[in-house]
């Protein structure tokens, strides 16, 4: 999602263009390499393509102690997309950047060349200037492009019905759960493992979506770092967050750490929205470190170019910042080319207007020139570009709704049924898209806005910023929209962009940013259940059982944020032996609801009885073995 | 909602118990007093019954300003739960209780009499004890009861057609929004005011409602301190936060600041759920000072007097503890009656056994005497103990899932169709009734429970935990569930039990407990827009009216929270000069999506041409006009 009111761009721009300029600290900012406890990274082999090293989390758990001794409880391995930095072998250089797993992999495919120099006029002069010589990295990077009458893009290989290595790559990655149970089993034979395998999901099925438009697979040939993800609405359902550069404050390091904080704590794509003289140099820097797909607004770009003059922005600029942008490596493009001049005056009616930036920039040309937004009326030739370095699309939503009154107006949907316009203007050009959605919807609005986005726009992923569902809670939006997301997550829609806790109010710090994610990733994941994700449900279950056993440690390890839950246990009982106690917080040792429930499964099984059958029996017997057991069965730790 | 896991009880009860009996300090912890900024207390007169005085908060706001000056914006008055406690102008002795309000109409009703002592036999022996002197308030509070062969129900009134005025106190609530615009009318004569007045609840409204068992009034004849408020699925949302005594520290003070912080953040009901050795005392003291209605769990009571062995437990004590609390002005109470004896083996079957701590206490005394649960074999004499104070059944759900895998299964819904039994065996006794849900369920399995509920409990309120959507956020459980919570609220759940962020990991603090609070009155707020409720969506739309004219400071004193919106503003402008821009952090002074839609409607205004016609004129010419205006049409302040 794009120009989203938490973008963070500094608050005078004049000023901090300056700062930027005038120190750029190489500071020591620390890159987050920590892993997470009991945690390790594998990596799990392709068949087909044997060079593929697909990377997941494994969490180990202690065991469970029972009447008969230990009983072991399996490890558990999670979708990973904090990339090599929580791989302690990995060697990290942010001025380098990234190993280039998927170089070979395009190389391959022969349909594509290394480019003499860069084709963005803007991109050559940047190069050329010995001012920005401290700002650039030591990369091996090299522009690439499609060869004449290629289209290097996912859709296309779809299309031809190759399945290549990133769909490989996707399939398992997708399927973690079942292909890390099978390494688990290697590792660890003749042990059982209760768990059912669940359905798989293929390689031919990632193609197929891919091929139907119904997924994407964002990934710009000039992004070689990629680990390939997939956002579609039969898969796990993604979650993107936004970054930005700092106004007063430059380094590379700082930048990347951004980067590095949103995808540790789950992030599948972030949109960097940096503004300010050094977006390129910055840009630069995120996409060579980052193994998550990469989105921009490059209108955002095109305005700096042209002074923030949103009037003065043409074709022609517009255009070369895009190649500049493919050139580097990002990976889908927000593009605002539904804002129709004759759309723009109902947004007039609105309580309020247009909120979205990009939005707003088109509509602010639209007027200014009278003419139809530029974005529209070149959209084969931005096609055309998207298709030569396996762009995707993200078409905006420029009209989207600012609040509970304008959920669902007429100027929001007119711009949808452009969108699905769009969408099939650009699949005959084999590009990639997605469409964005909104914004504020009050809960029973929602559904409506997934059926359409399917029904108009031909099943692309849909990709929405929350929505908020009551316009009546700043400070705690990214759960006023965390409803709304798990909602229309469910629906269908592929990938929610975050809503951090600053929403409306200011620019997020990295508490914020870990708020955000979470909260996004728990919709998303709440979104899988509901949907019925093969394997989804099988975290909520380890941990589950972990909490009802008090295997507190494991409890931790287990959730999304796993810092968070030891900090907030510790407040209360902060002795680690309180991590291993039979009993928590809430009831103390004395009376607590799962010992009971204990009490109650081994009385059912000292019994002999099936549990079905042990109402039935003859009742005083039993209560009479119940008391000598003594019924006070609490032992503490 | 009962025995939810962020009970607030001593870690080690055997310890504190000691501290408690040993330092019990007068101490001087201050009850939070502060009004909420630019807001007033204001009260509505009631027209059937004259001493009706209705509390609103009235917040005011700041004028537009428009290119023909200033544009007044009306005051906007919400629902307000924080009783006298933030109106200066009444003076506030805990040790003393506050006034009651109620008293008269109970009296007027000469239906019941002042006991000449208490009728508990527990609750005199406290009387008596010369060492709980230092513990006792300075109140006026007598016990009262029906006299024989009549039932103080509000059920009973309605059922006889009789409005009595806490149905008239509540229609005014309810509808507040119209009762406060018709007095803000007569305080502005002549001023215009857009908004519409919403459809009307009406006293009959609510006395029918009340009739069908479709909505319950918790109001207890001894605690006539009470500010009506009703529970019910064609009203608004409401939310439920639960507290508990501290384990080492207590003084009245303390303990009422509690109560007083949660209803500050609009907590409609609170659960008292203190433990230890002086609850007898720490309830009266939250009754004496509650103007909203207090929920317990008796067993919790019960349990204490036992020494905390369930199979001790007997039909005498509990009936002794419930009258006990009914003399104390208790609202409602959880009783856990629906836990039959043929269920409790289905729990073994499960992954997280029992885990509602009331269902635990019934499951182990019904194994351990192998009987059936004595609150279900003793429902009837319980009626009528309820019956002769007034007080409401929350029908406890105590095989309520605890976990994603145990959702929906054949316990839940078992107990849910007793539940329903023991609903109609109440309406016998004119006592009201709510029942109690999950829990832990994913989205797509939620809406089964509320229909479910609505068949086979005949329509009664439905007051729900959550429900979690998901297992694996602990540290974020707040928003699992109150993701869940709005959904269920908008399929028709009348009260949501709050879960704050330590949920499944430790006792709240105050941070936590505003979080919870105001985390789930976001999600009944956005109940109450997916439902319609007349006039919700009033102050979503001031709200977004003040953000979109950049009127920071409404912005935030419409909020949920002020302070916090506040706070996270000054985070990155402090500046007090930041809170008129025209601007926002967001996107700087320069561009802002927000100006640029002023500017399309200024400009649709200024050419005199309706909105929808302004695409269709002569473009070229409108574009001349456009820029000569000075395109760039940003006001910096």
């Amino acid at each position: 999602m794009n120009e989203n009111e938490n973008q963070p761009t500094p608050a005078s721009s004049g000023q901090s263009a300056r700062a930027q300029r005038d120190q750029v600290p190489r500071d020591t900012t620390r890159i987050t390499r920590d892993g997470f406890p009991n945690s390790k990274k594998i990596y799990v082999r392709g068949s087909l393509n044997p060079g593929i090293r697909v990377p997941m989390r494994e969490i180990t758990q202690s065991a469970t102690r029972t009447r008969d001794g230990l009983e072991r409880n399996p490890p558990v391995t999670v979708y990973d997309t904090s990339g090599p930095y929580t791989d302690p072998d990995v060697h990290i250089d942010v001025h380098k950047g990234l190993a280039r797993p998927c170089e070979a992999w395009i190389e391959a495919r022969g349909d594509t060349e290394v480019l003499p120099q860069l084709s963005s006029e803007y991109g050559r002069t940047r190069e050329a200037d010995p001012a920005l010589d401290h700002l650039r990295m030591n990369t091996e990077h090299r522009p690439r492009r499609a060869v004449a009458g290629k289209r290097a893009t996912q859709l296309h290989y779809a299309r031809q019905g190759i399945i290549t290595p990133e769909m490989e790559f996707i399939a398992i990655r997708e399927n973690q759960r079942r292909e890390a149970m099978r390494e688990i089993r290697k590792q660890h034979p003749g042990e059982s493992f209760g768990a059912a395998i669940p359905q798989r999901i293929t390689a031919k099925f990632v193609r197929d979506e891919v091929a139907l438009g119904r997924a994407i697979i964002p990934a710009n040939i000039n992004h070689p770092e990629l680990e390939p993800m997939i956002i579609g609405r039969n898969f796990l359902v993604k979650i993107n967050a936004n970054i930005g550069n700092s106004a007063v404050t430059s380094s590379i390091e700082e930048e990347v750490e951004k980067l590095v904080w949103s995808i540790r704590w789950g992030a599948d794509t972030v949109m960097d929205l940096s503004t300010g003289p050094n977006i390129h140099e910055t840009r630069e820097w995120i996409i060579r470190n980052s193994p998550v797909p990469i989105g921009t607004v490059p209108i955002y770009q095109a305005l700096e170019k042209v002074n923030g003059k949103a009037e003065d922005l043409t074709w022609e600029i517009f255009r070369d910042t895009l190649i500049e942008q493919c050139e580097q490596g990002v990976d889908y493009f927000t593009i605002h080319a539904g804002v129709l001049l004759r759309f723009i005056p109902w947004t007039a009616e609105r309580l309020t207007g247009i909120v979205s930036r990009g939005g707003s920039i088109m509509a602010k040309w639209c007027l200014a020139h009278h003419k139809e937004n530029f974005l529209y009326t070149h959209w084969d030739d931005i096609c055309e570009i998207m298709a030569a370095y396996g762009v995707s699309f993200s078409i905006g939503d420029g009209l989207r709704p600012g609040s509970i009154a304008d959920a669902n107006d007429r100027a929001q949907f007119a711009e949808l049924k452009v969108q699905g316009e769009l969408t099939r203007r650009a699949w005959e050009f084999d590009v990639q898209v997605m469409n964005e959605g909104p914004g504020h919807v009050p809960m029973h609005m929602i559904k409506a806005n997934m059926d359409k986005q399917l029904e108009w726009c031909g099943e692309a992923p849909f990709y929405t910023l929350g929505p908020l569902t009551t316009d009546i809670a700043p400070g705690y939006d990214h759960i006023t929209s965390g409803i709304g997301a798990a909602m229309i997550g469910w629906f269908g829609t592929a990938m929610l962009c975050y809503v951090t806790p600053k929403e409306h109010l200011g620019l997020p710090d990295r508490d914020d940013v870990r708020e955000g994610v979470i909260t996004y990733k728990l919709a998303a994941h709440a979104a899988d259940l509901a949907k019925g994700h093969p394997g989804a449900q099988h975290r909520d279950n380890a941990l589950s059982k972990a909490r009802f056993e008090f295997r507190w440690a494991d409890q931790f390890n287990l959730s999304l944020d796993p810092d968070k839950a030891r900090e907030f246990h510790d407040q209360t009982l902060p002795a680690e032996g309180a991590k291993i106690a039979h009993f928590c917080s809430m009831c103390g040792p004395k009376f607590c609801s799962m010992k009971i429930t204990q009490d109650v499964r081994d009385y059912a099984a000292q019994q002999g009885i099936e549990a079905e059958k042990a109402a039935a029996l003859g009742m005083t017997e039993q209560s009479e073995a119940f008391k000598e057991q003594g019924a006070e069965l609490y032992h503490e730790v």
